[in-house]
């Protein structure tokens, strides 16, 4: 006699209900907890050739289509653009982008250069958007978030001179270790300790924060072991190393400098990460691959209307074919509600109040063109992100073509919500750069005399989305907006708990085409 | 009048008194300081012809040959092996080695697939050596060192249940922030910190703990952000995260397994790291494309004498061309200490003691082939590496080839000085990798079931190195080693401050020869 374990019990499952509810018992199981995901959807039974019709060709849109087509539906896909991605989109030379307001930026980096203007790194534990990167054969390469040898920069700190982010981790894991170990010997913590508790809880800060055998955190070579040499050992005559100062830890707490590490230690964050060599559109084309013959692109929908028939969905051709008129049996839409919301629509109540009221994020970025790659032949960044409380935000140094010689491209700021995501709304591309070049200099003083041409991307203003990500104050209408409406389901990243990724993008496409394939093969 | 700067003083040196000269004020006036290496080296004035002979085409051998070519002289390098970069060394299918003692394994592992017996990763600021990969053009990619989802592992810790680094860390620095911060606000600390730093204090300790506004570390979705949640964040229906629960504190701290996060906060462990695309072979590679047309493959040395006149090594052609020998004007020996004390020489006393007397570090690695990555299919788990107290140490991910179907090579055990590194030394190829397997599966149970095949390096067998590094107990006998004797200079790992990296056997090789041009030059 078996036991049934739960591994047993989901063989059962799989076999008798097949994959779909497999997928659904193992995540109510928690069995697929860590990704919640565990490997491709398998939508079984037959659809006898009803029609789907998907508007927008974003990562949920062509999830939507890759596995509705493989399920047998009949799938025709609507982009507003003239290619598939959405956010997930690559900016290069030739590439030429208008721009809400109209100003058009031609982009005019050297070969092989780029940058990503919307999600530019992909968490290890993004296990959807990783497996699909897998079966359509994107190959990745590390995204470098953390590096020891970036700088962190405010305005206010140290007379405004970038520090290293090493000797700001390095001294303030130190002091604080000091604090803690002395105030143990000292007997200040008998009650938060026990005894048997005291004597490791010493010995494990002396490794953490690299204290000597007086539990002090001073200049020593083997403080300067962690946070670097004043004269790195070297080899034959004179090489032996030189110990470099600490910090002031007065100074570098009041600098608050501290704020940035936390950054890198986020699970979303953590190492590795990883990027699609080439651009992130590379996930784009390798899904275009698979169902680029279903889209029709430059069809930007004014209409989206259901009854107890079907959907029909009127759209117009931008490329001068004029209006047209597209039907099916169902429809996933994955128009970001900031569009939407602007459609002629009858859809329901409670989803039509979600879409009408869901605010979106702003976001500026740039990318930046230097004659050089300045940053690691000067300052030795290979990769990594530079933090600044400038509006800016942050530096961030190419994960690729790492000591080459030529022009490299930076991502020159990066601002996320709150008034620095404002700040570059109303200005006009020239001046969005010049305030990139103004900040960044202060950082790396070569900017000026390197800068050769830069891009800028304010999501507020890129017409098919209007921000660059959907925002959920609270999740009050969260039911009513991912609830199968008739024939009409919404998917996307703004209908997911892991907003403005990519992953969120996907994991709601599979959620909302599951349960619509459920709807359409049970009733 | 320009203010003479300091560059200014360097660019002035360098036009009177040439490169060399201005390597060496750079290097005394901490301009140099950071990386000890300020680019190409150049060996000005006109060596007329003189020859000199390179024992061994390691690293410092082949560094050696490059520049002094380039300078104008005569070179003739010998070499054991039928290759040149010494422990610069992988391990790919269809090669053979044969051990001391005579057993030989013939690698079998999968196209593409490799194994670094020797060096294998590069710190960011091993600026020599990284300058030399990219003059040759040599291409690098990320060697991934620290993964929070990788494994510690204590047979003693956790009922021997490898932890994930992420939780360890997290939790550690929970607990000890949470600590420190309530003594700080319970005023225990008010002599130790400044009333003006207390609250800046307490506020970078939640930030850097992730604490609550009680300075708690507790269970919540925020440390859930931090150390993972017990359900992850998803799309849709039911995609709430669910946070996780911590880690006893207690157990955190008796376990020990906070010693394993150290190492990759030294400075040459610190991200980004990196390796040559292909295997650190393709270092060697890149040098033997400039100077292998220099080396004499198969090269025995068994003799090493100087005169008045010159220098005449004799050498036995190990592919069957009997006796040899070779002259020169100077000599630059590269040979280990650990072989070149074996070697018939008329050195003089200082430099006789110092060859005689230095030990050789011992070290296992295995490279083991498995028919799956189970570790990124199953464990998720994309490069870095996992420590663990029994004896292989620790277990390395590939930092390439991510995501792949297909065998995988891990590095299987990596012992270092210490019993460890001794234990291994007695067995045999087969049993050594038995032992690989029985530890390194209390890691990861799939061992067994996908195991393909493997190979190991007992750095102690080694014909031609008989150890990993040269080992420097004290320094008492290095200016001795370092010192040119009349004709002869030594370099290698072993002459530097940075012993068994690839840098320390660069930054020897530039020190050496740059004085004995010097020497040869100016007398």
């Amino acid at each position: 006699m078996t036991e049934i374990t739960r591994r047993n019990l989901l063989g059962m499952i799989g076999t008798v209900a097949g994959s779909t509810a497999m997928y659904h018992a193992m995540t109510s199981m928690g069995y697929a907890a860590p990704s919640d995901y565990s490997g491709p959807i398998k939508l079984d039974g037959d659809p006898k050739g009803a029609k789907v019709l998907i508007l927008g060709a974003g990562l949920a849109g062509l999830t939507a289509a890759y596995e509705m087509r493989a399920a047998g539906y009949n799938v025709e896909v609507l982009e507003y653009r003239e290619k598939a991605g959405g956010r997930c989109w690559t900016l290069r030379s030739g590439d030429s982008y208008t721009e809400l307001g109209g100003a058009t930026q031609n982009v005019d980096f050297a070969e092989g250069n780029y940058i990503n203007p919307g999600p530019w790194r992909i968490p290890f534990n993004h296990h959807a958007l990783l497996d699909y990167c897998r079966r359509l054969k994107v190959p990745m390469e590390p995204f470098v978030q953390i590096n020891y040898n970036s700088y962190l920069h405010r305005t206010d700190a140290f007379g405004g001179k970038p520090q290293r982010l090493r000797d700001i981790k390095t001294d303030y894991r130190g002091h604080i270790s000091e604090l803690l170990a002395k105030a143990v010997d000292q007997g200040k913590l008998d009650e938060a300790v026990t005894a048997e508790d005291r004597e490791v809880l010493i010995e494990s800060l002396r490794s953490f924060g690299v204290l000597n055998n007086q539990n002090e955190y001073v200049k020593s070579l083997e403080t300067s072991e962690y946070r670097g040499f004043e004269k790195q050992p070297g080899g034959g005559v004179g090489a032996a190393p030189v110990a470099s100062d600490l910090l002031d830890p007065q100074e570098v707490l009041q600098s608050r400098l501290w704020a940035y590490m936390a950054t890198h230690e986020t699970i979303d964050h953590q190492a590795p990460m990883f990027q699609p060599v080439g651009g992130m559109d590379q996930i784009a084309v390798g899904f275009e691959r698979e169902v680029g013959d279903l889209i029709t692109y430059n069809a930007k929908v004014v209409a989206l209307k259901q009854d107890e028939n079907g959907v029909t969905v009127t759209w117009e051709d931008t490329a001068g074919g004029g209006q047209q008129t597209s039907t099916a049996d169902y429809c996933v839409c994955t128009i970001p509600f900031s569009i939407l919301s602007q459609i002629d629509h009858n859809l329901s109540g409670g989803l039509a109040n979600a879409i009408s009221s869901m605010p979106y994020n702003g976001s500026t970025k740039w990318g930046l063109e230097f004659k050089r790659r300045f940053w690691e032949q000067d300052d030795q960044i290979f990769g990594g992100i530079s933090y600044t409380d400038l509006a800016i935000g942050q530096i961030s140094y190419p994960s690729t073509g790492y000591f080459s010689d030529g022009p490299g491209v930076l991502l020159g700021g990066y601002t996320w919500r709150g008034p620095n995501s404002y700040k570059f709304n109303a200005m006009q591309p020239e001046e969005r750069l010049e305030w990139a070049l103004k900040m960044g200099e202060k950082i790396h003083p070569q900017y000026r005399e390197e800068f050769k041409t830069g891009v800028s991307v304010v999501w507020h203003k890129v017409p098919w989305v209007l921000g660059c990500s959907g925002i959920w104050e609270n999740r009050d209408n969260y039911e009513d907006a991912i609830k199968i409406d008739n024939r009409v389901v919404c998917a996307g990243e703004h209908l997911s708990y892991l907003p403005a990724w990519q992953e969120g993008a996907i994991l709601s496409s599979l959620d909302a085409i599951s349960r619509l394939h459920d709807k359409i093969i049970n009733g």
